[in-house]
């Protein structure tokens, strides 16, 4: 991918609401997106564990940037539905997500995120 | 419903990310479930309509408590899984959630979320 | 809504998979659709309930009929996607699906489809 | 595996309605079930392609006895929900089904079906 592009859409990445919530981007190449969250208090829900609203953003805003690696600069990514599985709750400090498109359509893609969280901030 | 379980509700509702994000309760009664937010600039996503991720947080977590409002006090409410759909761009300052539950299983509640977005805040 | 163009639809309806599996079309209206079938032991699934299939193509193909009632007569519907909830085996022998759009939208309309399950064909 | 629950699982997975459909099983190991289907014309819909009901019966089913790999014998598989996309018309006249489990939790499993079409039938 073209080096401008990557950096565009690093910063791009993170304004608004996914800034609000803090998440960074890890790694970015064609069709993929890989982003982390250091989970804090904020992202808590009742009984301790990141709540579905963080996981399901981080995952739709992660999918959305890597559709948006493979659309002209001149469009735009809107989301238009998802559906997200939370097989055990998120316990870790860190949320950890990787995105890939899965089927590249003209003006409707697909993309699929995996997210899992860890013990502790890596080094 | 007992006006202590109403009051406890109301206050468990918002705190860790919901109360980040902003949520208040408007009403609650068996079943039922109705929250807003007043929309700010950290709401929005690259594009100035509201995050995908907001409306998904406050249909997750107001249906969550509509299923809530049905179990007995001993047992909490953990999101196994959601299904959202887009409509149109929510592009106005105030967001309204209603939710309900549809399916009042004993280990597995399905509850529905209808959120609209209007142009400016109600008085 | 045009008398030829329900007559088209009704007989649109049941042909290909949809007529293989017995589905006959109780009642059209614009942006709705009705749907019927009489249960028989080829519906069923390993443990005698109506097979999630029967169910998911039932809701499907309804759903997009009801689509079909709002689209110009040159233009064809297609399924992108579909999320579907089993709230409780179906265990009659008689299944009715209701839909309805609920987002009629220019290249991407969306339709809801509730099914249930009654004792026996109703006279 | 043991050979007793393999062949079991080959034969339980072919009656009512997924016999009735015409799948037939091609593999099976331990949270992994594969499945096909020669395409005939009661497979299809209105335009020719394989109905979405199709596709829909048999990733769920074939999802289901992946899942059912994994269970004591004594306890049966029931779906309580799914969602399914469609990326590209289904034309061919063979059809393939690879399922896999990929939360394998104790009440709730959670699994993984990928489906595509092939001109002909291989040999």
């Amino acid at each position: 991918m073209d080096i401008n592009r990557i950096e565009f859409l690093r910063s791009d990445f993170v304004q608004g609401f996914p800034a609000y919530c803090g998440f960074t981007v890890d790694h970015i190449s064609e069709s993929r997106f890989e982003t982390r969250l250091s989970v804090r208090s904020e992202h808590r829900q009742q009984d301790g564990f990141v709540h579905a609203g963080v996981i399901a953003t981080m995952a739709d805003h992660t999918a959305g940037y890597a559709a948006y690696t493979l659309i002209p600069e001149t469009s735009r990514i809107l989301t238009i539905e998802f559906k997200i599985n939370f097989f055990k709750p998120a316990v870790g400090n860190l949320l950890v997500c990787r995105s890939a498109v899965i089927s590249p359509g003209k003006s409707i893609l697909a993309a699929e995120s995996i997210l899992y969280s860890q013990p502790e901030e890596l080094h």
